[in-house]
């Protein structure tokens, strides 16, 4: 399955680091949650354009890396945005199994802060913080 | 509006890269679109923590940086996540009209690539990827 592109030219406008990466934000599209960050490099784009998976670069590994290759947690595309400044991805998936290595759904399941429990009911923020 | 940390100690658990910062994905903690992404050096995670609204390290500027604070466009924090490697992390918040400087309300406005249109229906992934 490859993924349909929305101009040829899309691509050229990433800002790549001086070390040929990009940050890549990784988000369900049906929870909309916030799965795990990793960076792409030009390759890892690519390859992740032609396969519709996520590639990614690993930066401890200095490698190419296929996103559940070897756990089977695979990263199935829905689509890819590019940001205001270019320089940073947001990748819609619909992620196989959990997304973080140590078997949590996201890998954002610690909680260092909080305004306040249950703080997302909207009654509540708007208690809280006045209108919406 | 001060927020409650979960534990003293977990902000000493964040591995700053060379620099002093780590990427932390903005994400509406209503609709749960990601808005943006930025960078926290130590001294804005404090700020951030002490005033209850978002302040990063503007690299291209080289200053800190409190998200609306000249355009009114603030990011009041629901909650404060670090992720599995402690080098990202992830801040939902009540976003304050649009997220991005070109009155956009995500930065992340322009598509690249999309497996198909409406993809993310339920009903046509199923058909599309198989079983969820």
């Amino acid at each position: 399955m490859t993924l349909q592109q929305q101009s040829p030219e899309w691509a050229d406008q990433i800002k790549w680091s001086e070390d040929g990466l990009v940050p890549a934000v990784v988000q369900d599209s049906l929870s909309k949650e916030v799965l795990m960050l990793a960076y792409m490099n030009e390759e890892s784009l690519k390859k992740s354009l032609e396969s519709g998976q996520t590639w990614f670069w690993s930066r401890s590994r200095n490698e190419l890396w296929n996103k559940g290759a070897t756990s089977g947690h695979t990263q199935q595309i829905v689509s890819l945005h590019y940001d205001c400044d270019g320089d940073t991805l947001l990748v819609k998936v619909q992620q196989k199994g959990p997304a973080c290595h140590t078997g949590a759904y996201s890998c954002f399941y610690r909680e260092g802060a909080s305004a306040e429990e249950n703080a997302t009911s909207t009654g509540q923020q708007e208690d809280r913080f006045g209108p919406l």
